[in-house]
C-alpha cells in the first residue's frame, strides 16, 4: 500500500527547528443548548483564540469519518503512524503503560479484578474499584500460587485500583484469543477460545491460569476473579526518530499515554503533579529536546464524566498555560487532541477533532476562535489525522523536495 | 488495499436506530445565470433548508474529483461499497433490474434493439424506441428461432421499450467481450471480440447469436437489429444486513435502482405511482424495518432532458414531502444523490453531490440553504461518498469504538 506516511519517512530531514504538540485527549465537544453551545464555545480562551486567528486551524478525523477511536489509534494518527496499520492491542498498550519490558515471546493481556457470585456470574466488572494495595497485595498471592508448565513464564502485574496486566512468555505463544471479559454483567466469564488453530496451547494455558486464579481468590469479598481481554503481542514501531530524525519528549501522567510515547521511541518524563507542572517540565525541558508531546488528561476525563462545566475549566486552565508556550517560539505549535469526547455523550465519539497549526509559515484563514463550529471554515479543512505529522514537519521546514 | 469501509464491517451492531436515506438521482446542477442559480438555489426548498440548518453538510464525490459516475458506482458508494472495488457490469444491472436470477455460470449482457439501413449502418441506436409490446413479440420471436450449441442455454429478456438482456449460461463462459454498440449511428455494429484468449468460444457464441439475430428481424420496419454493451459475470455481495446488521428496505420504482438494492439484499417495495406514493410507502413500513433507500428518478429525469424548470418543480416536490420523513424522528435522515445532473449538461456530470445528514448528535455548521453554493462550507466538507455510511453509522451509534 502506498501510504503519505511513508513519503514523510523518505523526505524527513534534521533541522534545528522546534515542534511543540499540545494534545488535549478527547477535546471535541457537541453543542448542548442549554449550555449555550459547545464545551469549547462556551469556554473564555483568549489565548487559543488569538492562536487560531494567527494560525490555521482544521477538522481532523483521527481515524476515518464515523470512525470512533480508542485512545491508541487516536495518538498514532497525531504522530503520523497509520492507526490502521499500526492498531495496538489492548494488552500491549496496558503492558507499556507500566514499563514493562515486552519481549517478541511474550502475550500480554489487559486484566479486572472482577466481582462474581455465587453462580459464577460477574455483578462487578470493576471489583468495587478496589484500590491499589488491595490490587498488588492479591497480585503476589496470584504469582505465588499459580504453577504454568516449566517452558512457560507468566508476569501478573499491577496497573491501577482494579487494572493489571497479564504477560505470558514462551515459546510459539498466540494472541488470537478471544476476550474473556464479556463486557457486561450477569453473566459469566467467556472461556479463552483459540481463534485459529495455532493459538490453541495458549487458550488452554489461561484456562489453566484463570482456573487457578478463581481458587486463589475464592475468600475475597469483591476481587474473587478476573476477566482478560486484548490479548496482543509487540509489535515493532520505527521511532520518531528514526523516521523524522526528531528527538521527542513526551510529557504525559496517564500510563498508557506514556507507553505509546516509549513505543515511538520518545523519552518520558517523570509523572508530575498537575497540568501546570507539565508546562513547567517543557519549558525546563526545551533546550534538550526539538520535539515535545504534551499530553492533557482531563478534557477527556471530565467528557466522559458528563461534567460539561468541569471540561470547560479544564479548557480554560489549559488556555492560560498558553502563553508559556508561544513565550517559547517554537517553530511549530499544534494545538489538537486525539478523538472527542463530547461531554453530552459520556464516552469517545467519531466527531473530528479540532486541531490549531501555528507556524510563521501558515496561510492563516477566516477563523477567530477555537470551537467545533468555527473551525468548519478552517483552512486546514476536513482531513485524515494521519496528514497532521507531515503539514507540520513542513512548517518546521523538515521536509525535503520530493521528485525533480 | 486497506479500506476504510472494511472496518465499518468489523465494528458494526445491531440497535433500534432507523436510518433514511433519500436518494434525489442526478441531485447536484449547475449555476444558468439566465435562471437566477442552480436548480437547488432556484427551487423554494424551505423543508430541506430547516435541515440542512439543523444538521451537518458538505459535497461529497461518487467516485474520485474529476469523475463522472454511471447510476451503478453512484449507488454502491453511496451505501459503502467501494464504487472502484465494486463496479459492476451494466448487463449484470440490467439482469437484476428486470429480477432476472442471475448463476455464476451466466454472462450478462444490455441489448438495445436498434435500427439498421441496407448497408448495416446504424440509423437509430434506440430502433425509434418501439414499445414495450413489440419488444415482447420479438423477444419471443427471437426464443423460438435461435439455436446456440447443446451445452449452452440462451436468455432473451424484455427490459422495457428499446431495452432488453441476453443471458448466456453455460461452463467457461467469459465477460471479457468489448461492446458491440459502437455508441453512434452511421456506422455498423461492431464485431463482438474477445478480450482474453479464453472470451474467444464466448465471442463465437454472441457472434453466432447475433447472425441468427439479424435473419430473424430482417423484416421489421424498426427493430432490425440488436446491439449488445456491458457483458459482465455475477460478483458476490455481502449484503447490507452481513455487514452492518441493518433490515434495509427499498423504495424505488426504476429497475436499475431495484436491481443494485437487491444485490445488496435489500427487500423490495413493489412499484409505486409516483413520488408521493414512495413518501407514504416508506411511512406505512416504518415500524418493519431500520434502513430505508427512497430513490427519487426524477431529478434525474429531468436533469438529462436539460428541463432546469422541471427540475425545479421536482425539488420542491420532494421538499415539500420532506415533513413526512422528518415527522417519523428518525435517528438518522441523509438527503443525497448518486451524482449530479446538471440541466445544463443535460447528463451526468463530476461535481460533487450534496450531502444533509440530521440527527440529534450532529455537530452544526454555519450552513442555512441546501444548494451548492452554501455546501462549500459544510461542517462534512468535501470527502469522498464512500465514507457517508460509515458517518450514518455513528450517528445512528451503531458502530463500536476502534482500538483500544
Amino acid at each position: 500500500m502506498l501510504l503519505n506516511s511513508d513519503l514523510l519517512d523518505q523526505l524527513a530531514i534534521k533541522t534545528d527547528a522546534k515542534m511543540i504538540f499540545l494534545v488535549m485527549d478527547g477535546l471535541g465537544g457537541m453543542e448542548v443548548p442549554e449550555k449555550g453551545g459547545s464545551e469549547l464555545q462556551v469556554a473564555r480562551t483568549p489565548n487559543l483564540d488569538a492562536l487560531v486567528t494567527q494560525g490555521v486551524c482544521g477538522l481532523f478525523d483521527p481515524v476515518a469519518p464515523g470512525i470512533t477511536p480508542g485512545s491508541g489509534p487516536g495518538h498514532f494518527a497525531i504522530f503520523g503512524y497509520h492507526p490502521m496499520v499500526y492498531n495496538i492491542g489492548r494488552g500491549v498498550l496496558s503492558a507499556c503503560g507500566i514499563d514493562f519490558p515486552l519481549t517478541p515471546r511474550d502475550v500480554a493481556a489487559r486484566v479486572n479484578f472482577c466481582t462474581i457470585d455465587g453462580q459464577g456470574r460477574i455483578v462487578d466488572r470493576r471489583a468495587g474499584r478496589i484500590d491499589t494495595d488491595t490490587n498488588r497485595r492479591l497480585a503476589d498471592k496470584l504469582r505465588a500460587e499459580i504453577k504454568l508448565p516449566a517452558d512457560v513464564e507468566f508476569f501478573f502485574e499491577t496497573e491501577k485500583e482494579y487494572r493489571g496486566v497479564l504477560i505470558l512468555r514462551g515459546d510459539d505463544l498466540s494472541d488470537q484469543l478471544a476476550d474473556t471479559d464479556p463486557q457486561r454483567e450477569g453473566m459469566p466469564p467467556l472461556e479463552p477460545t483459540a481463534l485459529e488453530p495455532a493459538a490453541k496451547r495458549t487458550a488452554e494455558l489461561v484456562q489453566s491460569f484463570l482456573t487457578q486464579a478463581r481458587e486463589v481468590l475464592a475468600g475475597e469479598p469483591r476481587a474473587n476473579m478476573l476477566l482478560l481481554r486484548g490479548f496482543a503481542k509487540l509489535m515493532p514501531y520505527k521511532s520518531l526518530r528514526e523516521r523524522f530524525s526528531l528527538t521527542p519528549l513526551a510529557i504525559a501522567n496517564y500510563p498508557m499515554y506514556r507507553g505509546i510515547a516509549r513505543l515511538l521511541g520518545m523519552d518520558i518524563h517523570p509523572v508530575l503533579a498537575d497540568i501546570p507542572s507539565e508546562f513547567a517540565a517543557l519549558r525546563d525541558n526545551y533546550d534538550r529536546y526539538d520535539f515535545f508531546f504534551l499530553h492533557v488528561k482531563d478534557t477527556d476525563s471530565r467528557g466522559e464524566d458528563g461534567d460539561f462545566d468541569g471540561k470547560v475549566r479544564v479548557l480554560e486552565l489549559v488556555d492560560s498555560l498558553i502563553p508559556q508556550l508561544t513565550s517559547l517560539h517554537p517553530d511549530v505549535l499544534v494545538v489538537t487532541g486525539d478523538h472527542s469526547t463530547p461531554s453530552a455523550l459520556k464516552g469517545h465519539s467519531w466527531h473530528p477533532v479540532p486541531v490549531i497549526l501555528s507556524a510563521k509559515t501558515v496561510r492563516p484563514d477566516t477563523v477567530t476562535h477555537y470551537d467545533e463550529r468555527s473551525l468548519t471554515l478552517g483552512g486546514l479543512g476536513r482531513q485524515p489525522m494521519m496528514n497532521l505529522m507531515g503539514i507540520a514537519l513542513a512548517h518546521a521546514q523538515r521536509l525535503q523536495k520530493y521528485g525533480a
